[in-house]
């Protein structure tokens, strides 16, 4: 597959990578959104400079430490997507020195900490939960929201950006059509929030941001901006979703065959859930599985084998399980491929193993 | 809890770690077998070097790159527990060159790669599969092992070391009687095989490995050797199946509360599946649960709170499901202990972010 792997090494797939960038890019060029991709997915600066080309100039990460090093890497221009962790406040202030910084906000408490401790001007958005229920106030919590925002229109330091979302309830959705449906109605509550507040801050914007909605939908009326990650490696996940077909599967993990179990049908391979994740999937029939092969003889761009998944993982034991049709045609010694089943963790546990190919 | 913490922490006890290590010290010794600890749960030079005035002076490892990084750091005694995957072979060879090192093997096309390519003496373990059905060799197949042993009896630059095996369907037990029961059955098997070959291989001895087994298990006789890794930590997984107690848990992941939710009862805290790991346990009401927490008012010794328990992870967020009760003691800006489910995987991704503490 790929000459002198010896250990799990993650492959990286620039050409279409740029192809998934191009694609999105193009949508929200199209669509008259901002893209402000979101970095957490790749975590890497060498990655962060292809989007430059597509006109990238803001992102989006998820903690204090990535706005950091992307600051550090020329952007400066950041969104940190992730409720405001009040003790890395020091480091915050550190970022908006030299950085237009944007910070999220799901509480007053938060609001009043910040405005006592920025020491310049930072961004302010609201996150909205409108249906994934992990974070954020409910769209239909005006009585809540008015207080947000009185402290925000109040405070000195804080410019109120608008309302944030993550629809990750797209990420159990069933159908394409179910996406677009949670997409619609994501979009509905934001834009009567934005209705409603409008008049008092005029500049308010709309940003979403999951992978699943932002791949599927072609609507983004009233929307100002979008922030999907995901989407440049994609995944299992992903195909699985309908966001992407698995030609567009831009990381595959090489791993190495160490053994062979004839009665059970199994590979066993050195790459287990230090490099893959847990993160599995469910056939039909109820069966986990954490990854999709590519054969050793094939091409790494090549489909995955029929009937061939990862079945089990330890630390670092991966065994694989095949057909008696397929099982003479995988050796000790080769290089098998795993698609993986969210690149976003297995990405950020092979930050340090892995090669980008690009043709 | 812990001052100065602003991120995800892993705090790592060195009192409790030196207590778990001198209790499994003591029973090897007892035992009369060799302690031979697995270092992929701490990957850590530092607290490699607490086993040193235990008397420890060989260890196991699950990669060559561990092996390599624990040579480098004065251990020079080392069995790569894991099936050889010859295409690192000359990483192979460079370690055995600089220290006593053993290998596994499940198959003898792999043992007529070592016979052909190793360029010094090593010494070679044979891998049994006592019912965990992951790797090795079945006790029973001696047609297959005659021939495999066969091969090694042949070779001139591999030293026939014994039958190693790790019983990991301890870790599915249910009761400490369960894990005893599988731990005779274990060593029945290995010592039938011991006897089997005793006549040819003077030498042979009989390596056993998991933690559950090492903790609860009294009777080690007949075995030559013990390699359990996990003790070092422990975490829920271990005290739920009895191989430990609550407070023998060396290992507590610091995390900022971000936000909460009053409505759901739960807590937000900064602290996700890149930094636990997706590893989950279940309650007897099927609900699954990926840490207990300590409370942040209280020592990080201190016990877990009751009903308050991790119960959704994402990439950096964590949810922790609290009680009425409860609720109000946690408040944004505090930091929260997390008991891991598994303290191999967690402290695999921890190895950037962790304090040391000993009183």
């Amino acid at each position: 597959m790929i000459q002198n792997i010896t250990k799990p090494t993650l492959i990286i797939d620039k050409n279409k990578c740029i192809l998934n960038i191009e694609r999105m890019a193009d949508k929200a060029r199209n669509s008259n959104v901002r893209f402000r991709p979101h970095f957490k997915t790749h975590q890497s600066a060498e990655i962060g400079n292809w989007f430059k080309e597509f006109g990238v100039k803001s992102i989006t990460v998820s903690s204090v430490s990535m706005a950091k090093y992307f600051s550090q890497n020329g952007w400066n221009d950041i969104t940190i997507a992730f409720p405001v962790n009040i003790l890395e406040i020091t480091e915050i202030n550190e970022l908006a020195k030299h950085s237009e910084l944007n910070l999220l906000a799901i509480s007053r408490e938060t609001l009043r900490f910040l405005e006592e401790h920025l020491k310049a001007k930072t961004g302010i958005y609201i996150k909205i939960d409108t249906g994934y229920h992990r974070s954020g106030l409910l769209a239909d919590d005006t009585k809540e929201l008015d207080k947000l925002l009185e402290e925000i229109r109040k405070s000195k330091n804080l410019m109120f950006k608008g309302f944030l979302t993550h629809a990750g309830h797209t990420y159990n959705a069933q159908s394409k059509e179910e996406v677009k449906n949670i997409h619609e109605d994501t979009k509905q509550q934001l834009l009567d929030l934005k209705n409603r507040y409008i008049s008092v801050f005029e500049k308010l914007e709309i940003s979403v941001g999951d992978t699943p909605s932002c791949s599927i939908s072609e609507d983004f009326t009233g929307i100002d901006e979008i922030r999907p990650g995901n989407f440049i490696f994609y995944d299992l996940m992903q195909y699985k979703i309908g966001s992407c077909s698995l030609a567009d599967i831009a990381v595959v993990l090489a791993c190495p065959v160490v053994g062979k179990n004839s009665s059970r049908n199994e590979i066993l391979i050195y790459g287990g859930a230090i490099h893959f994740s847990e993160e599995f999937l469910q056939f039909d029939n109820g069966v986990n599985y954490y990854g999709e092969i590519i054969h050793p003889g094939d091409n790494v761009r090549s489909m995955p084998v029929e009937n061939t998944y990862v079945s089990r993982l330890s630390q670092e034991h991966g065994i694989i399980k095949t057909t008696p049709e397929h099982f003479d045609s995988f050796n000790v010694g080769d290089i098998i491929g795993v698609l993986p089943v969210h690149s976003c963790l297995t990405a950020n546990l092979m930050r340090e193993n892995y090669i980008i190919i690009a043709e």
